[in-house]
């Protein structure tokens, strides 16, 4: 039995990779939220994308706008990411994905964590990121749809979309100190990932995240994701996924 | 008296004129739905954009795609249009447009225009056009929130969008015969046009749409946007107002 539309393909490994990559990489993302206020009308706008150490999309809004004033009372939204670059825009992969949004206050244990690694992320919300009416939305995806272009269409599980590992917060823990270390020690690494497992040019690359699963590399407006074989399940595997990624 | 919450600036003519640009220059764009089938959930995906020559944005899309599925049921959707381009993607403008969705169908009068306009703006989507799934909506716009970078949030009628002028049809009559014609006999106007009035740099431009308010204008994967002082009121109208473009 099967009851999704025979449009869709078989979801496999490459197609969840794919679909992780697109989120991951991500520097913006349209956000969709439904208007209390407008009767329940949708509303689409763009947001600034941070990614929470087990894969968690996080955006950073500003309580004055549309989409905040909508999630407060109605925390189901859709989010797109996927440029559209050169060439058709409909070439290129793109993902939705459905997700309910919990705000994650200034007082609660996760803020520290989703500050830092959005400022690292996007370094000029640095400006703005602690004014009073700023504040942190973690969406958890429930389901979503990747487009990897014409005719490639793959249903996923929210659960394709996460980190799972028993290291996660040992490896948050020396997160900051982890990305010193390369940068101070291993000046060359951020740009060599870039080069080697994305297709990426130049050497003005930095890690602008480190988690249990890959590395963000940021340079300028670009951000890649590369991720390691498969999620680490100890602190102590960091140190030779990051070397395997190097050699 | 006034119920806009005070981060609104007073909408004046240069952010219509600026919201008119962002909507019209646009290649693809954010459609958010809601959909019925997951019980009003929002969904937002990628959709190639056109213009109908009122200046009601048109999309094409395949009746297998979740958004077409939910417009066909609720027709209440938001687009959102605004390139990220370099730099902070927040500091670009962008536009929200809250549109009622018409399912524009083959047998109509008004579909052989917008299909020879769609083509004229995507020459490849003529590869699909006419596939049995395609169709065509015309999205009204009903309000819109103009975002001009930080601090610049403008709020407009889906009237600002729309083009008023005893003229339309005439010219959209006329419009064919008068892009074969400039790019005939006045070859360079349309690189001219998009270097004066649009910044634009090369030589590689051409003539992709032409309506009572300006002129759509196209180069391998950009699109600008060129208003006449003022919407045409009569078709003879036309060839002062492109002259007056080019001098």
């Amino acid at each position: 039995m099967n009851d999704k539309p025979s449009v869709l393909r078989e979801t496999d490994e490459d197609a969840r990779r794919l679909a992780r990559t697109v989120l991951r990489s991500a520097r913006s993302a349209s956000i969709a939220v439904i208007e209390p206020q407008k009767d329940g009308f949708p509303f689409v706008s763009r947001v600034l994308l941070g990614i929470d150490t087990d894969g968690t999309p996080v955006i950073l809004v500003s309580g004055l706008s549309t989409h905040t004033q909508a999630l407060v009372i109605d925390e189901r939204c859709s989010l797109l990411t996927g440029e559209t670059g050169k060439g058709d825009p409909l070439a290129h992969p793109r993902l939705t994905v459905q997700c309910e949004a919990e705000r994650v206050g200034r007082e609660e244990d996760a803020h520290p964590r989703l500050r830092r690694r959005f400022i690292r992320r996007h370094p000029k919300s640095g400006l703005y990121i602690d004014f009073p009416d700023f504040v942190f939305f973690r969406l958890h995806p429930l389901r979503a749809s990747l487009n990897g272009g014409f005719g490639r269409a793959y249903a996923l599980d929210g659960e394709d979309l996460i980190i799972r590992s028993p290291a996660i917060d040992e490896i948050a823990a020396k997160e900051e100190q982890a990305i010193d270390h390369m940068k101070r020690d291993h000046a060359d690494a951020a740009s060599l990932y870039a080069q080697r497992h994305c297709g990426a040019k130049g050497n003005g690359w930095r890690i602008a995240g480190l988690d249990a699963a890959g590395v963000d590399l940021a340079s300028g407006d670009l951000l890649k994701r590369v991720e390691y074989d498969a999620p680490l399940q100890s602190p102590d595997d960091l140190r030779p996924a990051l070397i395997k990624l190097y050699s």
